[in-house]
């Protein structure tokens, strides 16, 4: 399985067999409201808390993977996942409703595929049948809890980023039980903690950009492939600073960027017109995007090989206050059409 | 690998090669002194915050464990652990400093067993060849998050428990390059999420009982393997209570306990004298016993067959506010001598 450094090669290729897709009002009126399976019409989502609303979210991602896979939640062995919140308190919540035997994680905004690089490596070996992994974020919850609660009306900078309402789960299973192709996953990069000194809670896509550039080189490296092995690779919610950023790490580095097909999840889920400020982010951004509009593209055949990087600032409210930098990280793993 | 319901079976024995083991003042006092590499003399550890003294315990603890492991860090391929803060920000900069690939987990007092049981799934497949995993507490750090600064001076009941200030990491590597026998890790059982109800944050091991023994009996059922199997049975952070609890529960489900060979990690830090009401707790409570006082007698040939079962309380202080339930869960890892 290990493919030398920090990667690991799946050759038995564990498959994306089903994905659940949610999100808010906010994402409902963004750009991809068709590769959702379900939209709440407000934060709320008839509970009492926000928090309580975000362990809403990944209940109903699991129970629509499940449902649309048509694989019960008893043959599933594990549930791998997380969320920003102290504690990852919406996900253990969930994880007890839900009753699948459960592993914690929690790696910021790069958790969905620090949840689907473990998955597959469990899969790939005979671990488990059936894995569901997922990642989730609330933008009021996160909000509260990051920066000050949304009813405070606090202004923000451009560089600021808008914390994705929706969880996104999936399906990971060791054949095709589906009556159609599926994607595989065949390769996973674990990420090396980055931090290049920067403060500011406000841009966290330029904090993270040189992470995202750490794993795709070591991606490279580790598998011996570049950019022209994939049609599409794409980062987690770098943002438009982030991204602009990270074109320019790479080929400061010597890698030929084809812009066209370096993409960022979170200049995808809203619309130009909407407040978002620099583009999308939270722990739902790649999660919402890759399991729902990049699975989609590729069961359409719209892309056969992506490589998705999802990028996460290790930070808290504390750390900063503290006085100390951003770390970030970002796994990668890559997808294939069968 | 699959042993079939939440369980894995390790038949290339990953083993344990070497472990670092960190304290504070408090634990020097304690009943195991001897079975820790090194003691800070103050909770501050010359840090000017008391999360950032946590980093420091745990690259101390990873620092330790590499040298007298003999190995260098550039042959470890990935860092699995996690802490009790929020975001797990101790272990994030840890992993910032000390480098290596890292998939960050959260599950509470439990993260131990989780990191070991991942680490161990990935040598057992030839994913890496070395992996270092761990998990820590500080006492002040968690005292601030959880309940009130300890210069409060806030009382406890009796059935509080103390968070141990310590860290415990282990090596874990595909074969024994040490000059003498080490303990492998045979099996694994990943717990699900366990909530009867209850709502006391001072009486975690109550809470934590029953979750202990639903990952027990799934391992047993699991690997057909029952209390004569093994010479240890040995659980995180029950403490006085907790334990007492479990024992009842599983003599309720008809399974016969040999209680002198039923012990809590909790129950082994401290003297009798020391103020610490129903036992240890914390993340370093199974990770500084099972890293160290029990590597070590297994190394002596004291025991050879133990069963390790961490426990963690899956809440926070704001789901606490928000009148939720405690959710609980156990993960369980064989360690048997080669």
């Amino acid at each position: 399985m290990l493919a030398g450094g920090q990667s690991w090669i799946f050759n038995r290729s564990p498959i994306i067999l089903s994905t659940g897709i949610v999100g808010g009002p906010f994402e409902r009126e963004g750009r991809i409201p068709e590769e959702f399976d379900y939209f709440y019409d407000d934060l709320w989502m008839g509970e009492d808390s926000y928090e309580k609303a975000h362990r809403k979210l990944i209940e109903e991602a699991v129970t629509i993977a499940l449902k649309k896979g048509n694989i019960q939640k008893e043959v599933v062995q594990f549930m791998i996942g997380g969320d920003l919140i102290n504690q990852i308190t919406p996900t253990n919540f969930a994880a007890r409703n839900i009753s699948i035997p459960y592993l914690g994680i929690f790696s910021a905004c790069s958790t969905s595929m620090e949840g689907l690089a473990i998955a597959a490596s469990i899969i790939n070996n005979d671990g488990a049948n059936y894995i569901i992994t997922g990642a989730a974020s609330h933008n009021a919850a996160a909000e509260r809890q990051y920066r000050y609660p949304t009813e405070y009306g606090a202004q923000k900078p451009p560089t600021a980023q808008w914390t994705v309402t929706g969880a996104g789960y999936a399906i990971i299973g060791k054949s095709n039980n589906q009556s159609k192709p599926r994607p595989k996953i065949t390769s996973a990069t674990i990420g090396k903690v980055v931090d290049m000194g920067l403060t500011d809670p406000f841009n966290m896509g330029q904090a993270m950009a040189p992470a995202a550039v750490d794993t795709i080189i070591a991606h490279f490296n580790d598998l011996g492939r570049d950019f022209d092995y994939y049609d599409l690779i794409i980062t987690g919610d770098l943002g438009k600073i982030g991204r602009t950023t990270a074109i320019e790490l790479l080929k400061e580095k010597g890698i030929p960027v084809a812009e066209n097909k370096f993409l960022d999840c979170g200049l995808i889920i809203y619309r130009e017109d909407q407040p978002v400020q620099a583009g999308a982010s939270g722990a739902a951004s790649s999660a919402t995007v890759i399991y729902g509009h990049i699975f989609n593209q590729m069961k359409k055949g719209v892309y056969t090989k992506v490589l998705s990087i999802a990028t996460g600032a290790l930070l808290s409210p504390m750390t900063f206050q503290q006085k100390e930098t951003i770390p970030c990280i970002a796994h990668a793993v890559s997808i294939e059409m069968e």
